[in-house]
């Protein structure tokens, strides 16, 4: 159950995130059609699994941050058009870890409503790792690109081996992803 | 065309608001429901906006906020429950203006695309002022609700008043909409 009010909260964060990086380049041609789309189908998501959780008798919770994005925020650089790219960079990381662990849960929760709400997300969380890679590959070369990417997947895979793994606390962003719900 | 950019910002904004009162009442039941299709109802919007700015060969630009819904903010309380219920009055007021407008432009707008623009529009505009006014039917008595509504409609009279009308700058919450566009 945990895991659900979890995913909502990854849900709302990431609409959240798109629609404040829409507003922060407001005027870059390209990014409002590229992410308001992306934002309402996070919002669709996230009512899809609050409708799960209201089914079972719950609501969201407050959780505390389990620190992954935040930790990972910290890379962004500040200064433009850098800050630009870390942006799209960090979101597409954070949207291929769900799908990883999406994936994980699709296949392998013993719970059959969990196994179908993963499964008919999945395609477009893979789909928004893309839509971030594309809005950084019509901006910047390949290779700064990647280069880039690397760099921050190596401080990603350290914000995930940072994290305090306790069985209790099951996340969708942590090492030790759990599947007893 | 001025009179899109301006009703683009406005949609983006009004997701913006609706996307930010849900994260910060995010444990309030029934909220989340509600607010995020309506935030995704305005990212539609802004969209079909964008689409049009686009078509006509330009795109999104920095408009100078004419200050309404600042001027507005300033009426919300600052304790909560207060500012709840002052938010959702806020919002509602900015919707129910914005349906007054768009109704004009939908049957005096000389531009036939901005007729059937506003015209598709109005419909959702009429319901985003019920549900903000169903929010805080659910919480509040109908008499406190009525009351406080009555206020902040001197106030927004008063923050319309105040605007310069400069022909030149049209926009969607203005004294003197104009139709030359």
């Amino acid at each position: 159950m945990e895991v659900l009010i979890d995913h909502a909260h990854c849900e709302r964060k990431a609409a959240g995130s798109a629609v404040q990086m829409m507003f922060r380049y407001l005027c870059e041609p390209g990014l409002g059609e590229a992410l308001s789309p992306l934002a309402r189908e996070e919002l669709e998501h996230f009512e899809q699994v609050l409708a799960l959780i209201k089914a079972r008798g719950r609501y969201l919770e407050p959780l505390p941050s389990p620190g992954y994005g935040a930790e990972l925020a910290k890379h962004i650089r500040k200064v433009e058009p850098l800050r630009m790219l870390d942006s799209f960079l960090v979101a597409g990381l954070i949207e291929a870890r769900s799908h990883e662990r999406m994936a994980l849960l699709a296949e392998h929760s013993p719970d059959p409503d969990l196994r179908e709400l993963y499964g008919g997300l999945l395609l477009s969380e893979a789909r928004h790792f893309g839509l971030y890679w594309t809005l950084a590959e019509s901006r910047w070369p390949r290779e700064v690109i990647s280069q880039r990417l690397a760099e921050l997947a190596i401080y990603e895979s350290q914000a995930l081996q940072g994290q305090l793994v306790d069985p209790d606390d099951v996340r969708m962003h942590s090492v030790g992803i759990q599947f007893e719900m």
